[in-house]
């Protein structure tokens, strides 16, 4: 039955999703860290908002959209192995989230796909890391560079209170990889429901 | 001095672009021709406009919106080999143009990154084959389907009257592709100025 929900929601098209940092909201704003560049305004709650006619609590101080999309990177084995494992969101126990929004420079973009590639995986073993923190953390990637965004990526992870420290280990790790110097801006907000 | 400037427009962020058919528009549509699924309405002119803050004329019968992007499939050699040859957008002799629109199929976007590229370059040598056409073809490809829009990609091509034939041969070559079996939409739009 999991597989086929699973499969269903690859089979979609990609989702418009909105994040929106304000006074409402029904995740608890933990904290707000700016990692890398500009941070974002402190707000007291979280909502996440998905589909092309969402609306946003009018009292948001901050909207970041993105979109759900197919992988840039991830092969045919990786995929099988992530979905061995992964679990979906909005789990009874995932209390706790974070969403990550970066920004990448310039000088990753322009790289070439076997480039970025070899980096992302070859090197910094982006894939590889994430699989070692499944089913604990889930994870959704989502996509905001050619929306205009100020962000590239905004990550969002759901896991229980029992793997804080694992996923403060997960994003430590990700950050020491040479990927992360090709990140020019970086906020970290930690959330709690 | 060209090369300075295609490395300008490579370090660029996303660029929108609209594709606006209506009644006024400097270029004048020759024909629009569905050849796969659902067409678009028949058009006298058509105006590309670039930017954020870019507004189509408001006779518009349809807009058709994409963004520049970083590349998805090419490698850092096919990259050195295209820049060898392509051409820029707007040369003076280059008065006829096309605008093609597609999309392609769940199944497509359903594979992993490697299985796209296999069939995209390896079996259907979609780069390979382009570079044949390469300086007489100018060419700009557009991102749509994170935009919701009705298609995922929309290509800008530009040439010269005595490179028609050659332009022709190319879509040819392409559509007959493997790669070709997963666009499940495609409108060809051909232009002059």
């Amino acid at each position: 039955m999991r597989r086929l929900i699973r499969y269903a929601r690859r089979m979609s098209a990609p989702q418009l999703v909105l994040f929106a940092g304000g006074a409402t909201g029904r995740w608890r704003v933990v904290r707000i860290d700016a990692v890398r560049g500009a941070g974002l305004a402190a707000v007291e709650r979280l909502e996440m908002v998905e589909g092309d006619h969402a609306a946003v609590p009018s009292s948001s101080v901050w909207v970041l959209r993105g979109t759900t999309s197919h992988e840039r990177y991830v092969t045919q084995s990786e995929r099988a192995a992530l979905e061995e494992r992964q679990e979906r969101l909005g789990r009874t126990g995932a209390t706790r989230a974070a969403l990550i929004p970066i920004r990448k420079s310039s000088p990753w973009w322009d790289l070439a796909q076997d480039q970025r590639r070899e980096i992302f995986e070859g090197r910094s073993r982006h894939i590889a890391t994430g699989l070692e923190y499944l089913p604990a953390v889930a994870r959704r990637l989502h996509h905001a560079r050619e929306l205009g965004e100020p962000f590239d990526f905004l990550t969002w992870f759901e896991y229980a209170p029992e793997h804080v420290a694992a996923f403060d280990d997960l994003v430590g790790r990700l950050r020491a990889s040479e990927e992360w110097n090709y990140v020019e801006r970086e906020v970290d907000i930690r959330l709690a429901r």
